[in-house]
């Protein structure tokens, strides 16, 4: 099967269809339409075979998440998606890989209504990069610089399960509950981009991120970006009953504050707008987690239980931190 | 050196601004403006190291090339091009690579004003992958299934250099001549993507393609999107003096015809608008080159000084065909 056979096969049949999509696969550029008054929100991710997913993940999944962790980039900025372009590496034309692959990637671009406009395949290591394009109004993006002194930190649900799902893969955690060890791979190969959630904050004057790197590393980002500084009650940060079980009383705050791969968001809110804003998200549906208050120091401090706690580390490296992943 | 430190040092700070990038790099995503009644032009390439350039290739050549490649895609559509993302695996964080990578981006994007909007930086095999974004009139776009049976088939400058260059580096063709090595180089590394002839080329009822994976494949692109054939007459394809003096008389037209790499453009233009057309690109100073008609056959046929020519197999595929080029 040839390079093209493929591309046509895969990627130009199965895709949700938009009407400001003018041209599509199949030319040397996709044409599109924005709507008028809306700014493009444009975010793009690489996922490797070994450093974003361990090697013997399924295509499927890969397909899912390739998709998922870029969406969550516009579920922090506020963004509606629209379009998605894909580039994968594969080391052979394996049609039932890239028939799996696109199962994934179909089933999440269905739920948020995002079509396939173009991309590359290539023969290379397992390799994918996908950038999405979404809609938002410049008034009311989620920037990470919006944090103010003040401000009450929350998340939107479970830290650490994604992690732990990958420790087990690794060997490093022994998960003996069978219920439990599908909750935590579920929540490695299968997060959900907090679309909604982001789109109901735009109304409020909030800094949020999308938390892929780990609460400590993806709220300094935050602060950094707001020149602010954080304190953070690790008694608040909401945990799995799986979690729970499987750590029993031993919680490793480490490893639950630098997770990566939790793609819940992470957003700061001032206290005067906060009986709104839950009420909104409560209407919903969604409940929301506070954990903790931006600060003027220039750090981020942790507590629990009132007592300061340190050496919690600073979150996921892909260069310098070679024993927080799978990576060579 | 961290990612981040990276990302900020080398991607950050030493790109082109545009008034339109409304927020950078640095949040989840870029925020972008689009002009009111154009629409988007986006096309992705990768660049596999082995694959779309020899391993030894200079850090400086492939930064130039990523970004010159896709341009190559937004001039085959007429459009204006405005932004760009990239994501690039490494092996390893080395700084004096992405600086000299980024030397090599930047300078073809400060000619054609291309911003860099974000992107991603990974561990991985090297491998490179570039998302650009331009403006078009949808009326006015060049579109491959504009042909139309009588056009003539054009294109914009010499073809095979580049591939004599690839040749050369792998010991396939021995080139003694240093100014001649020199040029086959420069073209296999420092293609111009031709973004003002394409857009010159709106304003007429044209199809239109870049020369990317060689002249039959390409052509057989637009053939086929347009439900048409073509004769190409082969000695009106344009040579240069250095590709002649190296292959003597012994032209390899099929080396000339699926060489890879070339990125001009090859466009049909009704007989017609031909006078209008060349008088407009003669005030520009540019030159292009007849070099056959589309037909209302369902395939290319090629002549020499007026006999067929069979036999010249059909373009670059980086899967089913692997002794064209490089790869593994």
């Amino acid at each position: 099967m040839s390079e093209f056979e493929l591309i046509n096969q895969y990627f130009k049949s199965t895709t949700v269809q938009r009407d400001d999509v003018l041209l599509g696969i199949g030319d040397d550029c996709a044409i599109l339409s924005t709507p008028p008054g809306k700014q493009l929100a444009v975010s793009t991710d690489t996922l490797i075979s070994g450093v974003h997913f361990p090697i013997n993940t399924s295509a499927e999944d890969i397909g899912y998440k390739s998709l998922a962790v870029n969406l969550s980039d516009l579920a922090a900025m506020g963004a509606v998606p629209a379009w998605v372009s894909l580039a994968i590496s594969l080391p052979d034309a394996d049609e039932n890989w890239v028939s799996a692959f696109m199962q994934g990637f179909n089933q999440i671009a269905k739920i948020h209504n995002v079509a396939l406009i173009g991309g590359d395949t290539t023969r290379g290591p397992l390799s994918i990069t996908v950038s999405v394009t979404g809609f938002v109004d410049i008034e009311r993006t989620l920037k990470r610089s919006n944090a103010k002194v003040g401000d009450v930190i929350f998340v939107t649900g479970n830290l650490g399960d994604a992690r732990l799902g990958l420790e087990s893969l690794l060997g490093n955690v022994s998960i003996t509950d069978e219920d439990s060890m599908s909750y935590f791979l579920n929540c490695l190969n299968r997060p959900e981009p907090k679309i909604s959630i982001g789109q109901l904050l735009t109304s409020y004057p909030v800094a949020a991120i999308d938390l892929s790197d780990g609460l400590l590393a993806d709220l300094n980002h935050i602060c950094k970006a707001s020149s602010t500084g954080a304190i953070v009650q690790l008694e608040k940060i909401p945990l799995s009953e799986h979690l729970l079980n499987t750590l029993d009383n031993k919680l490793n705050w480490s490893m639950i504050c630098n997770a990566g791969d939790d793609y819940e968001l992470c957003f700061t809110c001032p206290p005067n707008f906060i009986d709104d804003l839950l009420f909104d998200l409560n209407k919903h549906g969604i409940n929301v987690f506070p954990i903790g208050e931006i600060d003027n120091t220039c750090e981020i401090s942790c507590f629990l239980n009132g007592e300061q706690y340190l050496n919690l580390g600073s979150g996921y490296n892909h260069f310098t931190n070679k024993n927080k992943a799978n990576e060579e």
